[in-house]
């Protein structure tokens, strides 16, 4: 089989690799398809080489089928269209012990600290699948992974129906954090400043806002007769977006950290303190999520065809990357590995 | 009788003022005790100016006696025991619509927005005043509103006995917390470079810790195997605080801001992400707060007298605010009104 790695440098190799035999508790998936995660953009850019090493299949947004099945593995049959969430906790922890697997403090990604999914076959523990209907197609189910992000994210805000909803950058988890939260009942506000994004959030009947030309805060206390936003959700690991993200809350707003901050921004603890603002940090997903993500692409809620812009083969792997670096129209980029 | 007047530049005039009449829905009463706050001593400094104008009486952790009682009034009785839960809310705003009237976006704070207790006769909205039992000491009962900001922050931390509880700053609304926590069945650590007041600290029974001796962090996570602390209460109002708050910080720990942050602190973000922490807001108190803050004054909970160190009457005013500035071994000094 093909198997891409990671070798450093903003390169992929393919290489002819011997599947992995599953062992007992394990199966082995056939893989359809695999998008990109704006994490895999920052493997592929040098960021994570500590972890990952330089010989390292990486990508775990994927669909595929059951190829083979390892000893005491039950209700798995071959030909079974499946996805992965590629997490692999400890189980004895103080998180795991608290029922907070999803982010054990020994967790384990797979694809990022094990081989991933950029390949054509791959190995994972029984216990990470999800079997998924039929009718969905591969293509679309290589989404789960990402609305199931979402579906986290927007469990984690507590959100109810018409509540105001701010969406602080229209990135990939963005764009379907607030296609879950407009699905939930929420009137849905995206502030992004790639003109493209802008563009398919506003196509999807979403208010989209530039903060460049416009001061969201501002918009957002005007649209809600002065009370401002219920929900916030910052995407956007900027700055900018943590600025927004206090002036724009309601009293008793809920802000959920989804971005990833590298550096620590200032933050307006006062306003926290003052209007008894709630942050709420969230990572990856528990299995309800997936579940959930899994009902709303099996429903057609989630717009796939709209977030699918670039479907590529295995062999122009480096490519993909290449062209999802910058500005870009792109969207959700999928690798089609078998 | 007799009002204090705080007319800026540090200091307060003594003067001889008209009671002010009970109207419909108001009552008055006659101040026995009442403490100073941390913000009664900020407008001292002349960091309110613009708020509270240079002619105010300030003044609201009090306790008293019915004295007068105007019309629509029921239920309160000439000389019965009482404290005012100083707050004055819209009730047209959105905060207030949604049942959060103590953080209402018009809210009136009684003693800095309107006159307060620092005088003999003290008039205000009867829906303010809670009743207390007759054999609760005036002295004590002046601590009952400061209690209710404890009650009301360990409230929103969800805390729950057996947890391990970290307060940051031991001040006297730290000192409060530390007891309301350990009341609900915390184990509670407190962190503080006063030497007067850890000292106090751990003459209550706490574990006190001074950050400039000690890795705060790495002695929580010593003393509860590498979980850290389940709930953590920001009081210090310091950037050291808000570093040692996410790095003490166990998976999906509840940590409150208490603390009025002036400036913007640079916040690790980053450690919300990838621990699913919380943050929440924690301003005044409701109702309840101010019921269980009662109970626990009247049950000797709370041991008032430890943290009451020092009592002066009205005239003494400005030497009691001078004696608090700088680092002291005062906790709470009461003003004897009446």
């Amino acid at each position: 089989m093909k198997a891409a790695y990671y070798t450093g440098n903003k390169r992929f190799t393919i290489e002819s690799a011997q599947p992995v035999e599953p062992g007992e508790g394990e199966a082995q998936v056939s893989v359809s398809y695999c998008g990109i995660c704006g994490t895999d953009l920052h493997v592929f850019h040098g960021g994570m080489d500590q972890r990952v090493g330089n010989h390292r299949v990486i990508g775990h947004e994927m669909s595929g089928t059951i190829a083979a099945v390892g000893k005491k593995v039950a209700g798995l049959e071959i030909g079974e269209p499946v996805v992965v969430r590629p997490l692999s906790a400890c189980g004895d922890c103080p998180a795991c012990r608290r029922g907070h697997a999803h982010i054990c403090q020994n967790l384990k990604f797979l694809g990022l600290d094990t081989d991933g999914a950029f390949q054509q076959r791959w190995t994972v523990p029984a216990h990470t699948i999800h079997k998924i209907p039929a009718d969905i197609p591969l293509e679309h189910a290589a989404l789960i992974e990402p609305v199931a992000v979402a579906c986290h994210d927007v469990r984690r805000s507590r959100l109810v129906a018409g509540e105001d909803a701010l969406v602080i950058g229209g990135g990939p988890i963005g764009i379907l954090i607030a296609m879950v939260a407009n699905r939930r009942g929420a009137t849905v506000t995206l502030s992004e400043v790639n003109p493209h994004r802008l563009q398919l959030a506003q196509s999807l009947g979403f208010r989209a806002l530039n903060p460049q030309e416009v001061n969201v805060a501002e918009q957002i206390y005007a649209q809600t007769a002065n009370k401002g936003a219920d929900v916030i959700f910052e995407v956007s690991g900027t700055q900018a977006g943590v600025d927004t993200m206090t002036e724009a809350a309601a009293t008793r707003c809920r802000i959920v950290m989804v971005a990833i901050h590298g550096t620590k921004p200032t933050v307006d603890l006062f306003k926290f303190f003052w209007r008894e603002i709630e942050l709420l940090g969230a990572r990856v997903y528990e299995p309800e999520d997936f579940d959930q993500a899994i009902a709303l692409v099996a429903s057609g809620t989630i717009d796939c065809n709209s977030m699918i812009t670039d479907v590529r083969p295995l062999d122009e792997i480096t490519g993909a990357f290449e062209a999802l670096s910058g500005s870009t129209p792109a969207m959700k980029s999928l690798i089609k590995c078998s």
